[in-house]
């Protein structure tokens, strides 16, 4: 199957947009001295914004991505306020499960909290697929946002499967995934099907992204930076080939993003993603080269500079943007999430500096 | 200055055993068919002990650190039981930051928690060096404890500063140090200010146990994972290498060990460290070629597989022992410390596969 006729990226919409191009692997375009990078961030949409804490009092976080109205316009205000080439669709990597009949809640401070934790072949038994209409909140969210973007691409997204089998062995957030980690050892069959299922459910969420309108997709797997090369290949690998290939015959570009990571940014390209997404751990040449040189990247500056003065902070973006020019291709974003407590100004100035503007 | 005369290093007790040749860079001694491997595990005295949660019962952690019978005890506690090649002295990293007036608690659950956070140039001004004869309460634990183990080494320990500083900045635990590294970016002068208080705190603090009978020192910092190899050369090093300064006119050898830290080997031993310690996310014969094959290494069996049966178990040990056999010397250990549920009599059992006695 391809994508509808009337999808931004077969309509030509956002086909040309700096973006899909650069996830392309086509180098951005250079207009005089100015060379416009693309440019989002990772929790763009989120506790930054006071407008998006306006708009979030007294909802639940869960509530909130359900409601395709109010993920739509969360989604929408960074794009506004910024003038980033992408938005990203507001939701949670945890929606799908929610969705699939998992109990789940996302406490504030301190992340998604599961009513009971799935630790036995009994347990992953008892997981259910998706039922039909399932993702149609999803699926009308992006729809709204899309058609409200124009010609700026939505970026769909998903947890990968390991992340989100960690937060469903622990029960919630952990420091090392380590009831995860030892299950994958001690009881490698009741692994492989809590990953397949995990993979089909968060699969499909992308892939509803998508066909609504997203003009690329970004597999977030958080917690792989846990794992050694070795366990992330057999234990791990398959699975994310498995929810990636959910979207493989739509021909979005997919990115695949983790923190930690700099041991398995090959490993991660491998499973199907098209650009590697790059935490601050590691300079984008240096993972430009762990790459081959064929891999557009996306990334990194150091969330903790953003709290710097504007002189350290500008001089360590524009370190980014010329490492990340010995790429096939750059996105520009953070090397992990905006912190909550960053001045969005800050982010405007980025982006500012991205387009070639200051 | 060398180690007093009556030191069991000096003295010839501890010089020959398993351990300190480990450390030293001399392969085991082989009688027939049995190699003993030296093997000993961080947070070996602690929670997954029954007879240390008997011993604490009702007594505030840092209570324990600074009663020099009960230290001493908590740390013999594991060489008895399983059979280890040392102890390690039972203390907290945040101890001689209380030691010099530093306002910290632990808190069961969370870890060390500060009064007051410092975090400015004013903060830092407050911090006062050592007193005379502050850390003699550490000094009596652990001429105690060398005195019980006889010929058996004891391993002192200290945080390094960026660890130390950390927890300052933050007021206590966090997900990935980002105060602390806008700190270190935004006001570079306050930042190695602190650094430079923190290093000679936790260098004395190792010092004194050296001075009263330790037999090894090994520096944990716990966080330098959160860091990119430039951020660790230019803003941590200097400062590692001074907090190793307090220690480096004895002769006694120096583990150096973080966690998440494969692309940071090289940089950690090369602050004067003589064996670099290895977590579970990268294999020592990689750790080890990285290192250039010349120094010991120490690890690193993956603590989520204590938890699984033991045939996955004891082939994994069995891998680790092998990888490990292709570094100068090796000293088993975990990759990171022993998870607090651990049964304790698969350590036991680690032990002797490791003594070659299975």
């Amino acid at each position: 199957m391809n994508l509808p006729g009337n999808h931004p990226l077969a309509a030509g919409l956002t086909s040309e947009s700096a973006l899909v191009r650069a996830f392309r692997g086509h180098p951005p375009r250079i207009s005089g001295d100015l060379r416009h990078t693309p440019v989002w961030f990772m929790r763009q949409a989120g506790r930054s914004l006071p407008e998006y804490r306006a708009l979030r009092e007294g909802v639940a976080m869960l509530d909130s991505c359900l409601d395709p109205a109010m993920a739509s316009e969360i989604t929408l205000q960074p794009v506004r306020r910024h003038g980033v080439d992408a938005g990203i669709f507001f939701s949670d990597i945890v929606v799908p499960l929610l969705l699939a009949g998992v109990e789940v809640d996302i406490v504030p401070g301190t992340g998604p909290v599961f009513a009971e934790p799935v630790r036995t072949a009994a347990d992953v038994a008892r997981l259910r697929p998706l039922e039909a209409g399932a993702l149609d909140p999803v699926a009308e969210g992006v729809a709204r946002t899309v058609e409200a973007l124009g010609s700026t691409p939505l970026i769909g997204f998903a947890g990968a499967p390991f992340t989100l089998a960690s937060y469903l062995v622990e029960g919630g957030p952990s420091k090392d995934q380590l009831r995860a980690r030892t299950l994958m050892h001690a009881d490698p069959s009741t692994w492989t099907a809590l990953m397949d299922w995990a993979a089909d459910v968060t699969g499909a969420f992308l892939r509803a992204q998508v066909l609504a309108g997203a003009s690329a997709a970004q597999l977030f797997d958080s917690w792989a930076g846990s794992l050694s090369l070795a366990d992330y290949e057999t234990h791990v690998a398959p699975a994310s080939r498995r929810a990636l290939s959910h979207v493989s015959d739509l021909d979005v570009p997919v990115v695949h993003f983790g923190t930690g990571t700099s041991e398995l940014l090959v490993a991660m390209r491998d499973v199907g993603a098209d650009v590697v997404g790059v935490d601050h751990r590691i300079g984008l040449a240096e993972a430009n080269r762990r790459l081959g040189g064929t891999t557009p990247v996306q990334g990194n500056i150091d969330p903790a500079l953003l709290g710097a003065p504007w002189p350290v902070l500008e001089a360590h973006v524009r370190d980014v943007l010329a490492q990340g020019a010995q790429a096939p291709a750059h996105v520009l974003n953070l090397g992990h999430g905006v912190p909550p407590g960053t001045d969005p100004d800050v982010l405007t100035r980025v982006v500012a500096l991205a387009h070639g503007e200051s």
